[in-house]
């Protein structure tokens, strides 16, 4: 039987004035930031529970909890780091990650590189293994009116593997 | 060549008052379930549109249509079960399933064991093959307003590996 | 360490009054079509994206950007062709590809067969590797409202294997 296993994320955040807006571990910036609990960073949540799922950890809300007042306004690079330890005290480690982001705007294309270098550091992989696209909703839904952001992540990790 | 496969399912319901909650094969309490042909688990028609996806079997849709009274009202695990029949037979085995449910009420923490045994059980496979991971869509959209539910899962399937 | 690695593709379009519908390289008789700078074929579109981000070579804005006139109207078919050839070039090969439209109205079924032609006979592989699935969302959201469609793709990629 095949050592790897599959996962996939989803996250959203809505979009408010007066709020950073963090992206990947970078913060990126615009007039509207997400509004959360920790700093609401929908792509590194994304990727945290497709990690967390692939790994059946269970996801972000049980291992992070938004009631928990230790994540209070908490960089989410903690959260994705933590997430590693977890996935590799069970023996898995990251084949590769691919994401995407919806957002109406601003375009992230400028700090793509420097995401995948943040989060590719943290999980000591090669940004080659970690992928981040974007796409508008083309102005649909709440995505479209800039009230909000979606992320979706998909992972594949390996168990004992060597690399 | 793997003899790996991969899929994804996506899956839909409005919910109303009057109706049971099923999801992943467990009734939910809530004042609200899901509408639909079937008893509308939007968790397990997610996870057998992706087994059936991975394995090119077409969709849940042309398998179990909505327009046929042998499917009316019916629990969704006896689809989930002939799914699997479906995958077996053309030689496939699942080798994880990684899920998200989408919805803002009611918690569903307390019974996610519940589910991940149910599914195990129905596909004969370890509850650590089942993630289930569910998370609100931040009060946006017909999910943020309670009016739908949302479900995703991806799932690896392996061609006559042994377990 | 596996040569595996996954993608995972997301795509949005407007549907409007006066456009021809091109789904999954068909073209699919409506009253509405899906607008946008290319033909805007939402299945090609994630599925390209799928394919880049396995491969980790950013998106379909990147490589075909809407603001080149280049691609204005363009057909997605050749887009499709050109994504292959960039994961050729980079050494992968489609393991299989599991897409679900997301789509209130028409009914797809009928284009199903030959959409997985048309999209296997580009990717020199077999309609067996090429799973289309189509689910509505129940009316919910701007899917629901025939406003817009959303497509989303998944696809495992291998290096250098041998079909």
């Amino acid at each position: 039987m095949t050592k790897l296993r599959i996962g996939l994320g989803v996250d959203f955040h809505q979009l408010t004035e007066g709020r950073d807006f963090w992206l990947g571990g970078v913060l990126v910036p615009h007039h509207k930031g997400a509004l959360g609990h920790s700093d609401a960073d929908v792509l590194l949540h994304a990727i945290c529970d497709a990690m967390l799922g692939a790994a059946s950890l269970g996801d972000i809300g049980l291992h992070f909890p938004d009631t928990d007042n230790t994540y209070k306004n908490i960089d989410s690079k903690i959260l994705l780091k933590r997430t590693l330890e977890l996935i590799t005290e069970k023996g898995y480690q990251v084949v590769n990650i691919d994401s995407t982001l919806c957002l109406q705007a601003p375009k992230i294309k400028p700090y793509v590189v420097q995401m995948q270098e943040t989060i590719a550091g943290i999980l000591n992989i090669s940004t080659e293994e970690v992928s981040i696209k974007a796409t508008t909703t083309e102005k649909l839904g709440f995505v479209g009116r800039e009230e909000g952001v979606v992320a979706y992540a998909t992972v594949l990790l390996e168990k004992g593997g060597e690399r």
